[in-house]
């Protein structure tokens, strides 16, 4: 993630406290919040004020739904900004305008080539964003940030791309000048899976402090959060399950490499290889999804034997990061249950007892908008989380 | 760590802020003190108040040794309080009185037995810290909290020992309780590799905020440092990487078993045990260290292989978690620089480059003060960190 400060809601850290308790807990009047903060009333409401001229909190009861709610409850007003949360991927783009608790209000997917170059996509999506915004009739004031995910590594300072390997054109392209240069709004770039683990972190395992997403399609990588927090590492490079070795002896004859990396075995085209070597054509992530879906045998078998290369890896990772979630995503996790079945064939005979005790592992359900939900989840924790800074 | 707050210091989050940038800054006037946090000279002066009530602060320039520093200058007080902080291992305890700096002001270290149980080695502890804080001449109200590091897994949620294998006795006792009703001030525990890290983080590699700390002597762990955080993980065993199963092909023939995990191969044991195969008899840590220390070429071989044992599960690591650090501790690592060529052989052969080319890994310098220092600083942060909460 790398953003620009600039057009930032500016809140203090005092009023994001407050704003944060809100969005978890709900309306609360300026009594509640001055007994639970251990502040005066006159502190809250010095902080409150400016929420409220930005819009973002408003009287509870006044509205047409809010069914009759006792006057003097202060409630968070998600609809008081737009983002726009989009999610690139190699052959696929999704742009989607949210509200500040990153429910999708519009949406627009299309066929496009991340090939093309930053220039032709890029374009694509500030035009779709135009559409959006028209579509749901807001100005373009209302728009707060824009968050984007690239199907490649990003370094986490600039937010450049960084040696893509599925993106030509795009090797430290200035993603976000070239956005901004046409959207004022602060822009963040991240890599998919790291948007992917938050998206599924905000929506489904919100309780979860450590969880795992993997993704599994043309590329193998994985997006970390632990300890609540999204871990990018040093030079925005943690994930990268793709480049580790796999144990030879954790193979199939038919691998003899034995310095293959995971993603050679175990991706789409790793499994297209295997199975093209036993007598079944086929070249892709999408041919080896079709074969699967047919319910191809030797596909089925061939996918769940990726799933045991990747338990191989992922039973060390379990061991090191004691997760209690790991969601498997991508288009080979959605071809069927046999990926799931062989990673967790390996990993609870592998990994120790006390890691795996807890431990669930489950496919992704996030579907299309997993992207875009992630995409606005990183823009609204930079927008309005607390930072613990003495400065901001 | 667990921990009880009463007897906290029961900062409030604005007034912990200030704390913490006077600590990390230095001194600093009330007036640079508004301008940076934004807040008016009467906010400022009453988040103070708490803290010059507590000795937590004072004015700079009145001290003796100030240097005529202007005055009007407030500086933290690191000798306002003094923490207990207890590293114990297998054979050896070591008892510390710290500043809120984690400065060592007084140290007792022993021979002891950590299969004598908990009462024995706690008595010890709270006998120790008595001879310790009269030695410095402070009453016992002076004392603000307890770390203590164990020699095995610490449940995070209760910090109870939880089937600690060299530690016979300690299973699910209740050290904070017990210590408690002795000592009255917060009690933390954490296994002994996690404050390694700890304190390797605060002294030495403030700057670095994704290190691992690994140690190597009758078993195998890390403490993990990610996103500037110690992780636990889920139940609190992450940094378990004695567990993994060492791929096959990394092997030396002497190790036929193909389910040894890296314990059995790369530990003090397991490097005595393979030197006891080809004629050098040794059976544990101290017999290994005492051979290498002598230069004998079969034992520094023998060191120089488990170094390449721990870098196969190291590379995926790295991968990963993309660290900038990789401290190596523990006797075996002490015994020589044959442990560490033996790592980087491998991770820097086997990484993606990506995650190695601001790798450093490195033998601890720490030495006996290690884990104290690590213990005083979980104490540190728990005390006197800022945190994120609307109600403390």
């Amino acid at each position: 993630m790398a953003g620009m400060p600039a057009g930032d809601l500016q809140l203090t850290p005092e009023s994001a406290r407050l704003l944060a308790f809100l969005r978890d807990e709900g309306p609360r009047t300026r009594a509640q919040l001055a007994e639970l903060s251990g502040s005066a009333r006159s502190t809250v409401a010095a902080r409150l004020e400016p929420l409220a001229a930005a819009g973002l909190i408003a009287a509870a009861g006044g509205g047409v739904s809010s069914g009759g709610r006792p006057a003097g409850f202060i409630a968070f007003q998600p609809g008081a900004r737009i983002l726009l949360a989009v999610d690139l991927g190699a052959t696929h783009g999704v742009a989607a305008l949210t509200d500040l608790a990153g429910t999708v209000l519009a949406l627009e997917a299309a066929d496009i080539d991340i090939a093309d170059g930053p220039v032709a996509v890029l374009d694509w999506v500030i035009e779709a964003a135009e559409r959006l915004r028209k579509r749901l009739g807001r100005p373009k004031a209302d728009l707060a940030g824009v968050g984007i995910g690239l199907p490649g590594p990003v370094e986490h300072s600039t937010g450049l791309p960084t040696n893509p390997p599925i993106m030509p054109g795009w090797d430290r392209f200035d993603v976000i000048g070239y956005v901004r240069a046409r959207i004022d709004a602060p822009v963040l770039v991240d890599n998919d899976v790291n948007l992917l683990a938050l998206g599924e972190h905000a929506t489904v395992w919100k309780q979860e402090d450590n969880l795992l997403f993997i993704k599994v399609a043309t590329g193998i990588g994985a997006g970390i959060i632990s300890g609540g927090r999204l871990q990018r590492g040093a030079q925005g490079s943690a994930g990268d399950l793709g480049h580790v070795r796999v144990p030879f002896s954790a193979r199939t004859p038919r691998h003899g490499d034995a310095n293959a990396d995971l993603e050679a075995l175990a991706s789409g085209p790793g499994i297209a290889r295997a199975l093209t070597s036993i007598g079944v054509p086929a070249s892709s992530s999408r041919d080896v999804v079709e074969l699967a879906v047919a319910l191809d045998p030797r596909a089925t078998a061939a996918i769940r034997q990726a799933g045991r290369e990747l338990g191989e890896v992922i039973a060390t990772v379990v061991n090191v990061l004691n997760p209690s979630v790991i969601v498997v995503g991508g288009s080979i996790a959605r071809a069927g249950e046999h990926l799931v079945a062989g990673i967790r064939e390996v990993v609870f005979g592998q990994s120790t007892p006390l890691a795996t005790r807890y431990l669930t592992i489950t496919e992704s359900h996030a579907g299309e908008a997993g992207g875009v939900i992630g995409a606005a989840t990183m823009l609204i924790q930079y927008l309005l989380d607390p930072r613990d800074e003495v400065h901001r």
